[in-house]
């Protein structure tokens, strides 16, 4: 198997639905617009991807039609985690059978206090011996009240399918935690743009980010602008996309991201119910963000 | 449709399995062993059936089996509630397909940040307009970091196809709340066995309690006696369950309560992956305070 | 020293400021009322009486003033409980010399995640070691962050000095695994209205209560009704009182007692920065349901 | 009055006890040893000044004592948040008088609940418009459940005294916000060694930090590193405290800090009562801790 290399920046797309129902073609015209924009590549099916609300069939059409919409050399990456190790592995074979070329996993987490270092380690070893693609692992304790410690992370980073994590936390020390501990060529992938510039200037691989769905090519320029060495202007740029990174994430969710995807020239349409879509007031607060950071005229 | 009547005790079934598929052999065995106890019924797919760890078709046919296994009068519940309002409606039709007599419906909490009481209004209402069976509100913020506000407890309770909850917060103030506020045949299930005795109190029409799997007939007992004024003999029954209740719940989780099943003559056997089985010091403690609440010699 | 008993109701009282200062003689009214409703004693400085907010002086003589105003055979409990176990001996000390009958001890907090339960032990039992009068345990995780395990209070509750707890969790199984736990004249004071009867009804021997500030007969009943067997009665009267105590708690907190206060004929008054007063629109929804309960035409 | 820069490093520094009582020689031997590490001055009675075990005489003479002990130019931040208004102007005021160069003031927390933006913004006004001395704000949700939003720190950094945030969260997002928000010439300080060069690479102006208690040239060469623009030098130093910081603070606390201190040619000594100090076992993990960062040999 050829390595892959996960260096760069990558957005969790958001699903976009048409009556409810999954709408490819909305995906390919994103995905036509992403493919400009210097992204490392594509996360389909994490939680901005409105993963819970898929069914088993849903998913593996969408991881199979995202492969195919994705040209070369972008990587699609798949969120297969559910909460039993069972289907997590089924679901993880089937994306690889689909192409794609690795698969997230999140803790699984309806039984939290349940989910300690030796059942996580169990499981993720598990899923990672069964996988025929490289696994990832994905902690956001927003979502799973579980936060995996760096005892856990650094154990699971010497399995040899294991390849990195994306931590959501925005906790820049619990990344450096990571860093100190972890396999050599683990990559750690900041989760949260608050923390990109924090994240990469110590060390971060990259990161997988719901603000670049709709600024990829500023996520990709702090990127960048860390690896040339130019903090100064990762940081400006880090200040600027910290108030909309906010909006779509933390503040109005899901359904501001596809509020701020349906105003900056992407599709992103309604979630799926019980999500709520964004109200009139949302919306022209959303607007407003875009137009304070530039995005929107 | 005849009116049904939830008034009583009963018990979220564990789901057995055997080398990790469900085994309808040891459910046969169980509910031969429940059918006994004065139960009104039974409850398959809650938290401690591991509704969860079961794929879409295995839910399927496990509340086909577990309804022609379980003899009248007894009735059965379903637990139907997945994240998307779409499925909850689809399972909780197939189950209703399947001779389930009520679905027992758990808040989406995935994106719990985002579920109001407006997101939770409308899905409820949605999954209650297009089921043809009773629906059973099921609030337990232990698991989904969402609770149900009176309010929107007293809302919902007008629907006319909305006839109950099931409150495993355990907060008796609460249960009072919702006693105040809602219809008037709105139903009130108490959902954690350390709160039965003070919530039967305050005029709750019954409970669904993990606790009643293992001693049905003193959850019986207890109800029996609040029914009949009894509230001496209720108090000091309740106090005796305590710990056996604490033990089958918050501390040991569903694996204890399966071990605790075996122990008592049921079959409980081990949770499917991630969840781990009892360790051998879990089970001796499990062992200990069975034979404290003199459940076992 | 004769045997004191703490059977019965007492309300945490709020302190009175007039321009920021203690007001003693609306302290002495306050009494004058509350002295003709069968309350068994007052606690002064809990965190009702915003002793967070006194002086180690104003303390001092706010326990004097307590003691001389309040008549035979109401007994006096101050509040004693500092964040240092040197201070917390001092206060409780010079609590006693001022004649308070029992001292009541909030865990220490702020450092919550180093108060395990062998800190706990400690500072308890240094408190009550030194001290010349009994000691109430005080259990108010709402604010402290602080949960006492019934390992804990079991232990404690073997000190003979350690004469019982209230508990302001307001969760009846816990409440119930104390009862199972304690020393047999340990007792078990419920620390919120809204689990007052649900308290009684398993064997607790009264309540510290918000609410019977405000509606002390009440509370009262509650009381003589679980006393007499009358639970029919006395859960009435709870449901009845629930959204009240909920008002003057969690709702509105002290500023919201006192305005409750000041609408029945009691001197509530403004509570010391930075505690806000009651806006306009929440004084008019506290009236709202205090003529709701029936307390206000 | 001639301005102060708060650019740099500082410890929030231990209280150093012998037999219970503040040790006013040890204090002194400490400062002696601080003074030549480059740190910018010294905060005395912050949470790891203990400041909540201290009386309101202990808390005025450990003030004079520590502004007498501090040779030019270091500064003497006094942390003066008390839970009332009241007290905390006063304790400003007299800690301005002793000589204190500004006042660190901790976000009041018992109410928690009720600590909402206009509360906190009436208290800090008040405070900061009666001190004769800038205003530091003090945000340390871990210890307080209070997180103070940047539209009220953006709305505070007006005000003429308030010259500053403390921030311990570790979340660079928020310090971010905050930057984006706040006045021109206000200052942002990291409140956790975790946090500091990734603070500091978004513009924060310096850092209090436990960590600078025990490895002071290390935090100020970190500091001095991002100031010089050699981010890969400050990132590698920063990965290598990490493991310290964590020590020192979330993992073993107050009492952790002061056996490093110990360890370090400090002197630590033990917690006041109900802080256990730390055992054995703890010890002997603190010193592999030390050794591993090359702190100790």
């Amino acid at each position: 198997m050829p390595q892959i290399s996960f260096n760069g920046i990558f957005p969790p797309i958001p699903t976009p639905f048409v009556d409810g129902e999954v709408a490819y073609d909305k995906l390919a015209s994103n995905i036509e617009k992403w493919r400009h924009t210097g992204l490392k590549g594509l996360v389909v099916m994490g939680s901005n991807g409105e993963y819970v609300y898929l069914s088993a069939e849903e998913k593996r059409k969408l991881v199979e039609k995202t492969v195919e919409l994705t040209p070369d050399p972008m990587l699609v990456i798949a969120g297969t985690g559910c909460e039993s190790t069972k289907e997590t592995i089924e679901l993880t074979r089937d994306c690889a059978d689909r192409g794609a070329h690795a698969a997230l996993v999140v803790t699984p987490h309806y039984y939290s206090g349940k989910m300690n270092e030796a059942a996580m380690l169990a499981y993720f070893t598990a899923v990672a011996d069964q996988s025929p693609i490289p696994i990832l692992l994905y902690n956001v304790p927003k979502f799973t009240q579980v936060n995996m410690t760096f005892r856990l992370v650094s154990q699971l980073s010497r399995h040899p399918n294991i390849v990195g994590i994306k931590d959501s936390t925005g906790n820049v020390s619990q990344l450096g935690e990571f860093a100190n501990n972890v396999a050599a060529d683990f990559k750690l992938l900041v989760g949260t743009a608050g923390a990109l510039f924090g994240g990469l200037a110590l060390g971060c691989a990259g990161g997988v980010l719901a603000l670049a769905n709709v600024a990829p090519e500023l996520c990709v320029k702090i990127y960048d602008y860390v690896k040339q060495g130019d903090y100064e202007a990762a940081k400006k740029l880090q200040l600027k996309m910290i108030p909309v990174n906010q909006a779509v994430t933390a503040t109005y969710g899901v359904p501001g991201l596809k509020t701020a995807m349906d105003m900056l020239g992407y599709f992103g349409g309604d979630p799926r119910p019980p999500l709520l879509p964004s109200s009139e007031k949302e919306k022209s607060e959303i607007r407003e963000i875009l137009i304070e950071a530039e995005l929107l005229t």
